[in-house]
């Protein structure tokens, strides 16, 4: 196969044409990556990434937006380079966010993602560590295997971004069986979980251009605001989004009471409503459908939706303001910008 | 914490103090790795190494023989370098092993490990892969940031052995739910399962040492030849070994229908001891305890036990002879020979 030569950015693209373009960009340096897994995890890897139905049958089913890829090539353009540059972090930031999607399935009991049933679902929970594990050393291997001198630093920035995020979910992890769990702490696992990765990738292409520290700062600074955004529009989706468009089952995130910012927000109101909310989140069984719904609407009665709405327009703006800061190109810098619009307006 | 400079080798130390010396060279950098981590993950990890109860106090408990540390700095001095020089691979390679010590017992369902409840038996699932997770991640992060020019090629190599043990792993798993597993599949997933994290082990050292390829290339193939042998070892341990000494329930791995050496190399036997196996495995119920007792006959009535402890005896040979091969310095070498023959006489 022929690797694409990705196009520079030009004005005026729309984000779904930087979306397809990033895709098209980062495809043939992951077909390599999963083409060097053995065979058994290969496969299992392709129907994760919706290059394969479950018998291995080659398909193409819906998959993840592929928003990394697209910030870790804007990244390498605003730092003045060729966006090939940005091609192998782009990839590897993908692996490892395929990595930690698989895994945080296998924690969450997940059995769905992209109205697809996911690994542990289909081949068990040993399956699903191994996959994941597979795909988080791969990340590394495209990166110290790249020809370019600043590949190490890009790895190493990668790791510790990966580290963040595996910190965000342990307490993500621990915070469900917590009966209360504080603004503060909320928002600071959602900046390590969602935060993390997505500043990572914002930087990765710049730090592959040889960019100085100032702009790699920057464009990762912008990227952890924007991944908090994108952390709370995704935890109001969770709740109030449709489900034929997010490919979640409505209310599931109440169902399995997860400690997100909306809920966090309604709890911490201390009213009546947030009492009865708390009451309902921490009842020994199962919530009933009736339950979930009543839970949603003392949420936004708490105020819970406004106040993440609100959260995810702060964010927004402390990204765009992360961009003006730096000394960026500026057909990438408007790209970026549009993109963390999109990323807070999206409704999937 | 002041650093343990390690002490050189000396002729005539025996595999005994050779162990003791690379659990104290190594122990501080392990510290610091373990003390990065988030604290609810490093109470866990402090666990499972031994250096903490339950609750988190501090204790002493049974831990691994530190034996790939060992490797990595004996495989420093072996190319002529200070063993200070091996430190961070053999943290890093000690936490990469970790890490699939906690997953491992996770996917088999292991309940114990050193007579001390396993990771997942405590926390569950969802802690398991996160403490995995984050110990293979540190693993990357130790080496990239270590001032040492040959560091990212280190950690290059450290990502390809991870790849290569956790596609072992996934034949491992795979194996358990299959009728029949030739002789050659038994041992080419032994060697990618043990053997590849052993080689670079023994390899990394000399990596950083920044050794001439060939010799880096003969350590790791003793590093691999040794692996085979361990994993020989292993596997004729997990049916007749003494649990008092090896801290596993007696017929463990016969209970669980592990496709080892011993068992896939009597079932190749193909005679009617064989055949009464191969039912005796395949069958839908769990195994009685005079099941497992009459299967552990049948595995030495067929050659198994003999043939693998041939096997064991052929790799350590072929482990020495790559010693023999390589130019290297004369005392750690006769440090690194005695290691073989310790790991294959090993009764634990």
């Amino acid at each position: 196969m022929t690797p694409t030569r990705p196009t520079q950015a030009v004005p005026n693209t729309t984000v779904a044409e930087i979306l397809e373009r990033a895709r098209e960009a980062v495809l043939p340096a992951m077909r390599q990556a999963v083409g060097q897994l053995a065979p058994n995890i290969r496969q299992l890897v392709s129907y994760h990434l919706g290059w394969a139905d479950a018998e291995g049958h080659p398909c193409s089913a819906p998959a993840g937006k592929g928003i990394r890829p697209a910030l870790a090539i804007l990244s390498a353009e605003a730092a003045w380079a060729d966006p090939q540059v940005g091609v192998p972090g782009g990839a590897a930031v993908e692996l490892v966010h395929n990595f930690s999607l698989v895994h945080d399935d296998l924690m969450d009991g997940d059995l769905e993602r992209h109205h697809r049933p996911t690994v542990w679902a289909l081949w068990g929970t040993g399956a699903a560590v191994v996959v994941g594990d597979a795909l988080a050393t791969m990340a590394t291997q495209v990166l110290l295997s790249t020809p370019n001198p600043a590949a190490p630093a890009a790895a190493a920035a990668l790791s510790e971004a990966t580290a963040e995020m595996i910190a965000g979910q342990a307490d993500d992890l621990a915070f469900e069986s917590r009966r209360s769990v504080s603004v503060e702490e909320c928002m600071a696992m959602s900046t390590a979980k969602t935060g993390a990765l997505l500043g990572c990738a914002a930087s990765i292409g710049a730090i592959l251009a040889g960019a100085p520290p100032a702009t790699v700062r920057a464009l990762r600074d912008y990227g952890r605001h924007l991944g908090v955004a994108f952390q709370a529009v995704d935890d109001l989706l969770g709740i109030w989004g449709d489900p034929a468009t997010t490919g979640k089952p409505v209310g599931n995130d109440l169902r399995q009471r997860k400690k997100s910012m909306p809920v966090v927000a309604a709890l911490a109101a201390g009213d009546d409503e947030a009492k009865e909310l708390g009451q309902l989140l921490t009842a020994e069984e199962p919530l009933t459908q009736e339950q979930v719904e009543r839970a949603t609407w003392l949420v936004e009665a708490c105020g819970g939706r406004d106040w993440t709405a609100a959260r995810a327009k702060a964010h927004l703006d402390s990204a765009l303001g992360c961009l003006e800061r730096a000394r960026l190109s500026a057909v990438p810098r408007r790209a970026l910008a549009d993109f963390a619009v999109y990323v807070v307006e999206r409704e999937s």
